[in-house]
């Protein structure tokens, strides 16, 4: 069966989350509805990224197989149309190879953590930020943030719900830069994340950011590797799935739970 | 009576507009019922520009006056305090002679006006653009809106229900830029607009952006001052109220009707 890549931005905040549920609407549930409705296919869509209830993307990624050969821009067209009502939009399509599996063939996942940083609250963005309405002094946050980068036992910041045996991860990248307007956005690269890994960090760098933490503090924090030394858990508002980076490494060798 | 200038951020979406109407929820009822709650006082709000529904705000001005004299820094505090639940919130609040007027003292009234230019729907932006899902040619736009710049009878561009007596307007801007992302961005300046002015402007450019129209059509209708020459009136969606400015000019020399 042909096999297809389906890039995806959706709003999270109407839905559970990524992956569907029994009983509240889901992405994965969105999709796939749409693709019966063009195709007349029960297909099963396989996402890169679990992302949580009210976490946003710009650039998740899922494959599926269809039995029959589509245009890829046909598909992307009559998934957008099926998908009307919902805030879901299909960026691309493309076809793949049948070894193509958007999980577990992803090289790095990028996200991006928006904080809206000023006293009053957003009238236009609720929801697609975090509102922190004292200021944040950035440069210490990027400072403290590069502590963070590296290879470590990331079990200080991760749920108590996360899945994965391994709390080791290599992160890649975890830059603070001024946003546009009042935002500040964390940028955070690596091959996987733990569960909430991105929302725990972003939560303790506004510690660092309003002068509660010193970097020290964030340093013994990673290194206690206890769970209840993270700062306050930032909300899913902020939080976007912005890209997917595929190559050639070897499959299936990944870390059970990212996103 | 000491008055007060405020700066009002606000998605129009939920309102039937800036202004107050007796069956549905209005922005400036929105803050008039803030005023109450903090202060106990009914007070009237004067805005800069009477937003149609659905067309947003980062920069609305409007002034009221209070009994009391309050820290600005409270007054804004409190208003978004009780503003909680509504997309209104406000940015700045200061202290004004009691001469300053809204809307009689605005000198330059800037819009945005924001197509999202790609084949995808928005899943993030809905309701916050306008989706055009052609390719739009922003420079054949930008050099064609230029036409428009300077004084004219804008009786073409304007709503039938515009109360304005005189359709002449001087623009004094009118940009067409590459925005963030797929954005495509109009940026208007005028002292005043006549009713549903930008929106037909941006409806319009629209057909010259997908090559259906000459800037000699566009200039055409200019010229015919008849409003069944408008191009189709763009949604309210993506129509912004950036920033007044206030100057130094004598004060209730302005047409009637701004916005």
């Amino acid at each position: 069966m042909p096999r297809y890549k389906l890039t995806i931005e959706y709003n999270g905040k109407p839905y559970c989350g990524w992956q569907r549920q029994a009983s509240d609407p889901s992405v994965q549930e969105a999709v796939e509805t749409a693709v019966t409705g063009f195709s007349g296919e029960t297909a099963t869509l396989f996402g890169a990224g679990r992302t949580d209830a009210g976490v946003h993307a710009t650039g998740q990624v899922a494959h599926l197989d269809l039995s029959r050969e589509w245009d890829c821009g046909v598909v992307r067209d009559a998934l957008n149309a099926h998908l009307r009502g919902e805030a879901v939009a299909i960026l691309d399509v493309e076809r793949v190879p049948d070894d193509f599996d958007a999980r577990f063939s992803a090289r790095k996942r990028h996200y991006l953590y928006r904080i809206f940083n000023r006293r009053p609250p957003p009238a236009l963005l609720t929801g697609q930020v975090w509102w922190v309405s004292k200021p944040l002094a950035i440069d210490a946050m990027h400072h403290a943030a590069q502590r963070l980068v590296g290879t470590h036992d990331f079990n200080t910041f991760r749920s108590a719900h996360c899945q994965a045996k391994n709390p080791i991860r290599t992160l890649e990248r975890l830059d603070i830069v001024k946003g546009p307007g009042d935002e500040i956005h964390i940028h955070a690269m690596a091959q996987s994340f733990l569960h909430n890994q991105i929302r725990s960090f972003a939560g303790t760098l506004k510690l660092v950011g309003e002068h509660r933490w010193s970097e020290e503090d964030l340093v013994a924090a990673l290194k206690s590797r206890d769970r209840t030394r993270c700062g306050p858990v930032a909300p899913a508002d902020g939080l976007y799935l912005t890209r997917i980076e595929y190559g050639t490494a070897p499959k299936r060798t990944l870390p059970p739970y990212p996103g």
